[in-house]
Order: structure tokens, then C-alpha cells, then sequence
């Protein structure tokens, strides 16, 4: 009982704490972006976390964990709607899945997780997709694409049942790449903003509050004392204390080397590359968090902070815009992350590495089809991009009626 | 010891959260008001927690929790200023007082509480009331009426001692409702700002900075993990965690409901609706968090989303004006969720139902004179009204001599 | 194994918490500054945590506590570069340094301390100093000064073992006073910013952003639960609770009395003198927060709260321009915490006074030479100061090439 209570505590939490990433990723998008967009974002943020924990009581909780109810018929074993499983009075499950914390804790962590993946295209998407659109995207892929995505593996799936099983600790690919695959697909069919290539040379769009950004990275580096911490799914005194040794380290170090390469080839001090960089880290660091040693982790970390540089710069070459280098952050660190996990630590091997290529291959295989059919839909039927006029104008005064900054004196652009 | 110790640190820890609403309600508060009078709001918030938390050392938690004094004589057991109860050596109290965590721990995460009360008021009353009158009715509204009322039900008091004891779980009546009557007697002897209602029609005056409006109610949100949480007054698992469950459930569904509902009535994605909406089902939730299925709290949260946009319309049309919603959230919502208790969930009965109503009835027989008189004497003394010039130039450079955004450049209204 | 994991997941999140205060000094810094030098003070914030942390895993923790390893040699037992201690698989040390929760943890939980010192200077120098410069001192402060400093009394150094030992709890002196003498020295050493003194005469030079200064004082109040709470070294409830108390009263009663001193003295309701009041209240207590009673808390942050009103006011006398106050704040209060532990609460005595005395005067003697020498020798070859022109036009601009909101419309000043 008491070690069901501590576990218990430090879950719920490491939930908190994954809770509170909601802000960061609202503040660090609407920081990279212009204030005229600033409440169509915020509202997509407001919306995906309320709407994904719905979705995740409503349905995604069963079908992507569904193995603890004995008598799972249907698709992927999927158990029924709502969250109904037989409990004892403790809140734990009577059947042997009890793995130290509640049945309550378990959805409530994972329900947090599960709208990140959304969030992640929020960003990319920024500034031009219709609201409704939106919407729509994120219902389907938070409701449905997320979870089976996930069942592949944390659910029991045959991911993880290969050989030496992909590994994936907390989520390079099955969160961030997850979110990653979509955003690259909608940022590409969603075509950039008005003014990003003008003659087809890049134009940078400064970000229009640099201080909610910083701020926005600082409580997402926070939430992934939750994030990655609470991955270790109890309170492990060896196991969750190296896990936030790795991750705190991986994001110093690919924040510095993304300050430093960025400032041997821009020769500037670019604050922004600095967050991703710490970002690019952190995510570099997820997949393989609890099997690494600390100096492992401070060169996935440097890595994945020289990678960033590279990959915003690459990322504008093919032409796409990406207003918070999300697709960088979350799709190219993500691929890294995973794929060091067969590289440094505990688990590096070749047949790891194997594992954890064909998990990245799956992922892309599923992803890049299911977003792809769904924001093409959409692109053919309701439509995915506001009109040239309310796109000048901001969203804020067309889907909303109102402005971020009322009280502030503006400059049009 | 051990089952001490754990409990404990949830207690620490929910009290810091608790901690961090404030911050969240002075970012709300601002965020939704005028920039003139942000410094102001932002005073009054920081002078509540402080001597909030001073005057519940003084005096609040002794008169609220009479019970641990074997001599406690007078006044409603009132058992002296400050905190001198007879201590073993790791903070336990030597009676059979003890709830499973330390007497210090006890008074920090009430003191906490006691404060909420006031803050309500402020948002309510922001942008026109004296900051003199302000201070000294938080004063005795903290000090004095908060505890009172709490000692009612939590110190033990007659509603507790019904046959079928009133039930408020974590506040929707003793601080939601508290302070939601206070803001209503306080917005009414105030009369509307200068501006809000012009030959009897309403104009929106709109909120100065929505993002950190936005992040003041994540803030709110993450803090009521701490709030509830830590109201089931120990780290017992399944409590613990179905309150978790409860409140984020309800959180998402009264946000949802409210932003669906306005659109369909309002033809806008309206952003503080869905802010609104998000608070209104956590003050819902609260009375009865722990005695919830997930499905009641998704029922209990959605309704208290509906209410709160038809309260926010109605509240206007009796001519009173609440700049940031507080009655619509704190009151209407408090009510709906202490009544729920009787409706939803492992309590419901009518019997429950007469309880809670009669509960309701009690708790505005107490705050609606008291809170009257407090103002009432303070308008007809030295007056609760800034001046209309004041008013019209804002609180900040008359109160205190200094502006929030000097860099920025403003616009006058 | 029960008592070590709950003690570790105490740590751990106190550990989350004082991370956390970083983002609450960049908020603060950057709110009580011009809007111009924004994104530089930003990325000294952002420099700081991460190389703090890699340089605190390069050499600092070792320099620090080098009583780990039996085979320790050379200069202060330094035991080598990076982290290897012989570990358990639970992550403890084979050796008897067992101190109740993990190596990883004690590395990480220090680490976020070693930062600060620096952070601390970062405000005094902001709106001036070359950043390259800042960069060097601060690498050279929290790598060498500040391990080396904390070896003398948390090491096991000498003030450890004075016959009265010195007793600092959780760093008035061994992080305040550290980081507040060097910040004396820079400001002496650099000057004032342009337009503070005209005529000898002071100019006050209003703060930007209100709003995100008051965020970054909460913030850094609720980083403080960790920073005192986590001193504890354990999750003792009777010491870590007590401590929140103490810690808690001591904040609100240094803001409320630099409220009521400032507005005796300058009749206006000064929220910044508030604000730094409860800095204050939270550096005095620091050194002594286990060891006070409620009462005694009160007094020492009241005094602490009417020193800043004074100090504030001293420092601009004798024309050295500190933007943010962390003179007043951290060097002031620290020492004040430092003796009150001699005067006040379960330690007070004559030889305690005297050896707090002792205490305070050896890091005088150890600060201010190391500080005077780094910054002096940066002074005499790449210079400290930028040039006027990008000291009035601002260093984002000149040093990072951006704005910190472009798209707002500003003063010029």
C-alpha cells in the first residue's frame, strides 16, 4: 500500500507537470508568431487539450491500452467507450494489470500525452489554416491516429513483441514524431504564408513576443520533469533520477550547440535557435531517457542541438513554413533520439538499432497516409486555408471578433 | 511514519500549487481588463496572498479550526492569536488532532485557501474601486467572514452536524460561493464603469491582453490539482486520483460546452467564453470531486459550462458589470456545484439535495450582509469610488504613480 | 528502500521547482528593464541554466563535495571530471554518503542551485554589459567561485567546522550573498547606464513590463517551496513543513512592510518595492528556515522587507546603478538572514552571532577579490561596456539582430 501510494503521488505529479506543457506550447507558438494570429492559436490550444481529454475518456484510452480487459473482442482489442473497467475501492484495476498506480492515474497521465501530438501541428500550422479545419484534423488524429499509434507499442503491439523490441521510452517517435509526420504533411499541403518567399528568397516573419517564447520553452522544459520522469511509470528512486539527470543535461547541451553553430554561421546571438535548440535536446533525449548515462545524453543532446540549425535552414531550402521549427524540434529530434537508442547507452546494439529504424519506418508509414488523407479531405471539401484577405488581416479579427492586444499600438505586417 | 511522510509531501505539495493560483488569478484578472489598471490589480493580488496568509496566522485558522484546543473557550471555540498548539517534535499535534500530516502543513494549505476568497472579489471589482477600501475590506472579509464560514461546515461546525451533513468537499461554497457573493454585493454598491453600459446599452470593453489571460486560467487549472487534490487531506490513492480524474474531466467539458454554445449563439469562436467555461466547470466540480464517476464530472462540467454563458448575458442584463466574469463563475457556478452533490455521483439523494440547498442558503445569509456592511460602511466613509478622473486616465498612474508597459505605445480609452 | 524513495521523489521535486526559479528571475530581470535590452537579458538567462548545469557536471559538483570519494586528491579533494561515482543499481553510492535519496538527485538538485549565483549578477549588469564578457564571467563564477565557495560550509570545509559552526540552511550567504557580491563589484566596475544619474541627480528608469516582473516574483516564491524545502535533504515532515511555513510568512511580511515603509515615505503604492520585499522576506529567511518559529519568521522578513526600503535607496545614493535591486535583495538581505540566524530561533547565542559574523566576512573575502579580478581583467582586454551607441539603441538589436516584439509600436528611450 505505501508503495502504491508513493508511486501514486509522483504520477500524479509527473501528470501535472505534462498538464502544465499546454502552456508552454501555447505560449512558445504564439511567441514565435504574429500578435494578428495570437488568439487562433490560443484558442487551438485551449481546444486540443479540452477536446483530447474528452476524447481520450470517450475512446482513446481503450484502443490504445486494450489489454487489460480479459474479454477484448474487435479492432486492436478495443473495449468499449467511456472508462468503466472493474476497479476495487483503491481505484486499482482487480485484473493484473495493476503496475503500481491507479487505473485513474494511468488515463489521466496518458490522456495528457495523447493531446500533445496535435499540439505539435498547431504550431506548424500556424497563421493560415481555417479554425474548423483544424478542428476536425485534431479530433481525428488525437482520437484515433494517436492511439492505435501508440498501441503498437506501449499498448503490447508488435512493435513491441520483434526480437529485440523498438524501444521507446517516452515518446521521441510516438509522441513527437507522431505529431512530427502530420506536420510536415500539412505544412506542405497547406503551402506557406503569404510573404515567407518572396521570388522565391526566404523573408524571415519575426516571431512578435519574444519573452512568452522564452517562457513557453522554460515550462516545457519543466513539464518534462513529468514528461519523461513519470515515464518511468513509478517512483524508481534510481530509475526517475537518472531519467531527469539525462533529460535536464540533453536539453543544456543542445541548447549550446545550437547557440554555437548558429553563431559561427549567422554571427549572431539568435535567441531562438538557443530554444529549439533546448527543445531539439529534450526530444533527442525521450526516447532513450532512463538508458542512458549522463554523458551519453549531453551528446544525443549536442547532436540533436547541431541538427536543429541544420534542418530549420534545410526545411526553408525545400520551401516550407514552418513558423516554430516544429517539424525540426519534433520530427527530425525525434527520428534522432530513437534511432540513438540503438546507438549510446544500455540498449546499443545492432539489432537495436535495426528495431528502432523499423519503428521509425512504421511510424512514418502510418502517419504520413492518415494525416495525408485527412487534411487532404478537408483541403477538397471544406477547404484548409483562410482567404488572402483574412490572412492579412489575422485571424484574430475574422474567426474571433477579437484582438490579443487591444490597448497596444500596432504595426501592420 | 512512513504513511506520514507521503501524505505530507502531496500536502506540500497540492499547498504549492494552491500557492499558484494566485498567480494565476492576478494574470487573469489583468489579462481581461484594461492596461491602465493592471499595476492596480496586480497590487491588490500581491497585497491578498501576503497579508492573507499573515492575518490566517493571526487569527483565520484559530477561529476556522477551533477543534484541536482541549480549552478553547469564547467565540465560536477561538483558541488564540498565532500559532502556539502544543507540537510533538515532528510537527504533530500531541492531540488526537491528527489528520495524517503536520499541524504545519495544515495552516499553510488553509492559509492558501483563505486568501482565494478575496481575490474573487478583486477581479469583480477591478478598475474602479479604491485601493484603500479594497485593502480594508479584504481585510476583514479574509480575517474574519472567510473563516467563520468555514468553520461552519470544515471547522466542524452546524453544517456539518445536520442529519444528513451539508457536503462541500473542496469549496464550491465556502470559497467559490464566498467570495462570488462578496463580488456580487460589491459590483452592485459600485455601480458599472464609466463606459460599460451606454443609454442602457452594453459595450464590450475588452480585455487588454488575452495571452496572459490565457495562461493566468492553465495556471488556475494546474492549480486546482493542488486545490482538490490535496482536499481529500492525504495521499490515499484512489481518492487522490479519481479527484484528479474528476477535475480535468469537468475542466474540459464546462470549456467545451461554453465555447459551443456561444458560437452557436454568438455566430464567434470567442476565446473567454471558453476560459470561462474552462473555470466554471472546475468551480462546478469542486463541492464534490471525490464522489464523482468520470461521467457525472463530464455532465457536472458541461452544465456549468451552459450556465455560464447564459450568467455572463444575464449578468449584464441587470446592468451589473464584472469585468472578468467572477460572479458568473465563482457564484452561479459554486452554487450549481455544491447542489450537484445532492443530484450526481455516490452522495445523491434528496435528502443530500435539502442539505446542500439549505447549505447554499446559509452561506448567503452570512457573506450577503456581511460583505454588505463592510462596503456600505466603507462607501459612506471614506468612500469605495475612484474619481471619474481617475477612472478615466486609470488607477496606475493616479494609485501609484508608475505604468505597466511604459516602452508601449497606447491607446486612450 | 520505501523512506528513500519518497525522500527522492521530495528532492526530485523540489529540484523541478527551483529549475522553475530561473524562468522567475528572466521575467523578473526583464520586466524591471527596458523593452530594448529584452532578448539579451533573455539569452544570459537561457546561457546561464545550461552551461550552469553542464559546467556543474563537468567539475562543480565534484569541486564541491569531493568527500564522496575515499581516494580524493589534490586541490580540495577534487575528484575528477564528469559524474562516475561507484553507484548502486538503485543509484546511491556504495560509499557512506548514503544521504537518503540518490547520487543523481543530490547532482541535479545542486546543480540547479550553482546557476543562480550567476542569474543574480545577470540582473545587476543588465542594459550594459557586452554579453561575450557576461558569458566568460559567468563560466568562470559558476565552474569555479561559486563550488568552491560552497565547499567551505556544505562541502565539509572549515566553516563546518568552526567550534559554533557557521549554519546556513539553504544559502543567504553560500547563494544570495555569493551571487550579491559580485553583483556589487560589476555594477562598481561598470557603471551607470546612461541617463540614470543626470547632474548626479537619479532618473528613475521605469521597467517595461510589469505584468511579467510580478509573474517572475511569484514565480520565484513558489521556486522557494523547492529551495528551502528541498534543504531539508529529506522529506522529513516535520523539518520540510515548518520550513514552508517559515518561509511562506517571512515572504508575505518583507512585501507587506516594504509596502507600508515605501508608502510612508514616497506616498504612492510602489509595486515594485512590494514585490522586492518579498525577495527580500525570502532571502532573509534562508538561512535559518528550519530553525525559526512562525514568529520568528515574521520578524526577520519585516526587518528583511524595511532593509530593502532603505538599501534601495542607500545603493542609488552612493550612484551605482542596480536595475532590478538584486544588491538590496540578495547581498543585503543574505547577510541580514545570515546573523538573524544568530539572533533569532533554536540557534540563537552569542557564538552562533559570532560565527555567522565569521561566515559572512570569509565569503566577503573570498567574492569580492574573485569577482574583482574576472571582471577587471575583462575590463582591460575585451572590455565590459558596450559602446554608447548600442547601449542607447539597444543591445537586441546590435548583439542578436532581433527585437524582443516587433510588432508593437514603441517609445524610444
Amino acid at each position: 500500500m505505501d508503495q502504491l501510494t508513493i508511486n501514486n503521488v509522483w504520477m500524479m505529479l509527473c501528470t501535472a507537470l505534462v498538464f502544465f506543457m499546454h502552456l508552454g506550447f501555447a505560449l512558445l507558438e504564439i511567441g514565435l508568431t504574429r500578435q494578428k494570429n495570437t488568439l487562433n492559436i490560443l484558442f487551438k490550444n485551449i481546444f486540443i487539450i479540452t477536446s483530447g481529454l474528452l476524447l481520450y475518456y470517450l475512446i482513446g484510452f481503450n484502443l490504445m491500452y486494450p489489454g487489460f480487459d480479459e474479454n477484448a473482442t474487435g479492432l486492436l482489442g478495443f473495449s468499449g467507450f467511456g472508462l468503466d473497467a472493474p476497479l476495487n475501492s483503491d481505484g486499482l484495476l482487480n485484473l493484473d494489470y495493476n503496475v503500481g498506480y491507479t487505473y485513474w492515474t494511468d488515463f489521466l497521465f496518458q490522456g495528457m500525452f495523447a493531446a500533445t501530438a496535435a499540439t505539435i501541428v498547431s504550431g506548424a500550422v500556424a497563421e493560415r489554416m481555417k479554425l474548423g479545419s483544424f478542428i476536425i484534423f485534431a479530433i481525428l488524429y488525437v482520437g484515433l491516429i494517436y492511439p492505435i499509434a501508440g498501441s503498437w507499442k506501449w499498448g503490447g503491439g508488435f512493435l513491441q513483441n520483434l526480437e529485440t523490441p523498438f524501444y521507446d521510452f517516452a515518446g521521441s517517435t510516438l509522441v513527437h514524431s507522431v505529431g512530427g509526420w502530420a506536420a510536415l504533411v500539412a505544412v506542405w499541403l497547406l503551402k506557406p504564408r503569404i510573404g515567407k518567399f518572396k521570388n522565391g528568397k526566404l523573408q524571415a516573419i519575426p516571431g512578435h513576443n519574444i519573452p512568452l517564447a522564452t517562457a513557453g520553452v522554460l515550462i516545457l522544459w519543466l513539464g518534462w520533469f513529468g514528461f519523461n520522469g513519470g515515464s518511468v511509470l513509478s517512483a524508481d528512486p534510481g530509475a526517475t533520477s537518472i531519467t531527469l539527470v539525462t533529460t535536464c543535461l540533453a536539453a543544456a547541451s543542445g541548447g549550446l550547440l545550437a547557440f554555437i553553430v548558429s553563431t559561427i554561421r549567422y554571427k549572431n546571438y539568435d535567441l531562438t535557435m538557443f530554444l529549439n535548440g533546448i527543445l531539439g535536446g529534450l526530444v533527442g533525449i525521450t526516447a532513450g531517457a532512463d538508458q542512458m548515462s549522463p554523458t551519453d545524453a549531453i551528446v544525443i543532446g549536442a547532436i540533436a542541438g547541431v541538427l536543429i540549425v541544420f534542418a530549420i535552414s534545410f526545411i526553408d531550402k525545400l520551401k516550407l513554413d514552418d513558423p516554430v521549427g516544429a517539424i525540426a524540434v519534433h520530427l527530425i529530434c525525434g527520428i534522432w533520439g530513437t534511432l540513438a537508442v540503438g546507438i549510446f547507452g544500455n540498449l546499443a546494439s545492432w539489432n537495436q538499432f535495426y528495431s528502432q529504424l523499423i519503428g521509425v519506418f512504421c511510424y512514418a508509414a502510418l502517419c504520413i497516409p492518415a494525416s495525408f488523407l485527412i487534411i487532404y479531405f478537408l483541403k477538397i471539401s471544406i477547404g484548409i486555408r483562410v482567404s488572402e484577405k483574412e490572412e492579412m488581416e489575422g485571424l484574430d479579427s475574422h474567426e474571433h471578433g477579437m484582438d490579443a492586444y487591444p490597448d497596444f499600438r500596432l504595426n501592420e505586417h
